[in-house]
């Protein structure tokens, strides 16, 4: 069934260990949308400048994703330059330009409405929950946010966890959202603020997803699905998001949301995750196939697994 | 089947989040004895002073482990005094007194001659290698260290490398070892120095398994378990050499080396992480059953596995 996502459509600069590259294309939309497509239908909602042309819109449709939602506005697309020279667990930002995402306004085209599934990707939670707030009858909603908008917009973004399904965040954004320093204490407290499930994503060490374990004693519903070890981790940018779009996109393309689902598409994210790492950009995301996908998700499940 | 252990048996002040003790039992050795003894027989070689008394044998003989290698001397023992105030992942050390540690000299019993497995906890290495030449005949000879050894003592290092066929370290010290940032190229360069078997331990993300994978094409041969998630830590000293334990002791007690025994074998270890966590220094390692370790070790497994 259909995702709508919001979010950033963006061109980086990233620089790491594996060398350079300039302006390729990105945003968390972009590599939400990509890991998710192999999964589902996916529709996107952003904005973008007049620097965004053919080529890329055509990375969008080589996996039939939905790009109607795209605004196409005068100026420059969002865009951001970073590097991970020192360490490839953190990105060092030298600059980020706004652009044409300052006056974004996200606009649900009509063809979107029957979208059963919502991703609010990290942007202003102002937007997030205008985008909440107009598709009413969404099944399920997820989201992911940032330290920026946890430490200077928390009204606005507790307004937005109240409609949240569920929430894929780090550590550090676990434990600044719940001001706790322990995991366990620090998920129950964001769940306190709305969403049922949250995901915590550890980067090279894998995820934990809470997945209604309110109460003390229902810790066995929690799961840790690993990172892949990668023999060269080419440019991790979008793996946090490319996480996200195989976590969704897999429960999205289920007949039932049960917690063995939710299992399931933790493993799935992870997979996702690490492809994404595996190439600058969205390289790696563009030309997979869902057997390369399975075969990996098997490697990961002998990762973990007894017998 | 017996294990003989070398390493050291200490006094600890700690103070953590959770409050504060003074010069409680600590010391690798003694975590590695405590964790170990829940699988099998357990033999200590190290050095004390005469602040080592009645109650801190008491602690040795409640878990029957043997204690004829303990030498007394004139002195005090080794005393370490560290807080995890900021960072309950990274100890700050304020003072270390080697005092009767400065001049050990192992003395292996004639009665644990006839150990199979022998583990070296982190101590300098020359005498590590003196322990390892002393028991030619073991079964398995498995290992830990740290930095300041892999920093300024690399020769003596490599040569007791040479000699372990597990070796039991941090990521850190894995990628220091080998001078290679990515974990899987390091891990594989630290096995190149000798132990066929590698365990890198992440602290509160689990641990990973590289057993005998020193091909590209063996990925699966690793395996990574999970660390269990913990409603308080209130004090990690000793988890590392507790994981050791576990890991180590429940191997001694398998009837065949097999790959499955391996992988078995890092949950047990988390779970002895896990225990020793839970309570100050070895509280918590003194009073458990075999019940209360194996209902964790399900648990952790139903922590990572499907269905």
């Amino acid at each position: 069934m259909a995702i709508t996502v919001v979010g950033s459509v963006a061109y980086d600069t990233i620089e790491t260990p594996a060398g350079k590259r300039e302006r390729c294309l990105g945003g968390a939309a972009t590599y939400f949308s990509l890991a998710a497509s192999y999964f589902t239908d996916v529709r996107v909602i952003a904005v973008v400048g007049e620097d965004f042309g053919r080529r890329q819109e055509a990375v969008f449709e080589g996996r039939k994703i939905d790009t109607r939602g795209i605004e196409h506005t005068a100026g420059k697309s969002f865009f951001w330059d970073g590097s991970y020279l020192e360490n490839l667990n953190e990105a060092k930002t030298h600059n980020t330009e706004l652009n044409v995402f300052a006056s974004f306004e996200p606009k649900i085209p009509e063809a979107y409405r029957d979208s059963e599934f919502l991703f609010l990707a990290n942007i202003d939670p102002v937007l997030q929950r205008r985008v909440r707030d107009a598709m009413p009858d969404v099944k399920l909603v997820a989201g992911d946010t940032m330290n920026y908008w946890i430490k200077d917009h928390r009204p606005a973004l507790l307004e937005v966890l109240k409609g949240l399904d569920i929430l894929l965040i780090n550590d550090t954004e676990t434990r600044m959202l719940a001001g706790n320093s322990n995991l366990m204490q620090a998920a129950r407290g964001v769940m306190e603020l709305g969403p049922k499930t949250l995901v915590v994503k550890h980067g090279e060490y894998g995820a934990t997803l809470f997945h209604g374990a309110t109460a003390k004693s229902e810790r066995s519903e929690t799961l840790r699905a690993p990172a892949m070890l990668l023999e060269e981790v080419v440019d991790p940018t979008g793996a946090g998001d490319s996480f996200a779009g195989g976590f969704f996109g897999y429960i999205a393309s289920q007949p039932e949301l049960t917690p063995a689902v939710f299992r399931r598409a933790m493993y799935y994210g992870s997979v996702m995750g690490s492809f994404t790492c595996e190439r600058f950009g969205t390289e790696r995301l563009q030309q997979l196939s869902r057997e390369e996908i399975d075969a990996r998700f098997n490697l990961l499940i002998r990762l973990t697994h007894l017998d």
